[in-house]
């Protein structure tokens, strides 16, 4: 009965890709750990580029400057 | 002081029933634990849908197999 | 499906005491919100007195203090 | 390598305070832990008043209850 | 930049399969969001199965009863 | 009333080191938001570095590394 909780930022994550996640974390628990996935949970957070931070400064701005 | 954080699915949850589960918990650690109320914290989190997976699925999908 | 995570200081906590947050938070969830049990995930994390924080201190601290 | 979460009721949060509190709680752990900054992350969650509760109430009960 | 935190019950996962756990979600991450696995934390909590609870039960006592 | 949590791995870190986290997280709640202390929560979980990945590794051997 495993719970996954996945934190990405908020960046145009499409329905396919949620669902790729989804299906690839409760495989995986499936083939390393025997896992039942009927009760594997696996839950995507989407964080704001201005409520991330790393390396001092909020990921907005690090994408800013990545575009500069 | 306990911290309790409850995730459930974005499916209309009225303020009636935050308040009732916040209300419930609190009470469930002064009964059981002999917790200080004040310092009792209860954060509830509603997660989309699309972002919740069970069973290799997004609970998007599973709610419209249900409905059909 | 929803996931509850309780966090308390680890004061021994019992068996029973643990059964009685389990079986009260479930319940909740399906008076409140009509949540299937078989799918309720409820985890508690027993966190150490020196690792928890309130008011500028450790807990440990805290009850340094009050046995005084 | 260290993640911090902060999670602080929703209420007009600024730019600036978001990357204060970034800043100031990575170098807090370059102070106190020598960790490396570029492998710090913050993520801090913004809670409605509604889905935070303490002392058995919603915050936005004891918001309005202090404007009176 | 993700964090994905994967909490399964303490129930003897070897070194192998913490490793194992590590690299494939890394890996589902990079191919699935192009993610940079260098700032790609997983973080696994291994839950004692008295502090896990499902269907109102704490997974100790599913055990105990699965292997009557 | 915000609620912080510190993850870092678990390698000796000392009361005096606990403390000063604890300390300097609600003192930056308080300066930036004007957060009230007495309602500021500081929770930190030290992980051991078998279960704690990066960049597809576990720490356990990204410290063997860097010793070689």
């Amino acid at each position: 009965m495993p719970y996954v909780n996945i934190k990405v930022t908020d960046e145009n994550v499409t329905q396919e890709q949620k669902q790729a996640l989804i299906a690839g974390t409760t495989q995986l628990l499936v083939d390393v750990l025997d896992k039942n996935p009927a009760t594997t949970f696996v839950v995507i957070d989407e964080v704001s580029t201005d409520n991330w931070g790393i390396g001092f400064d909020q990921v907005t701005k690090l994408r800013q400057l990545a575009d500069t």
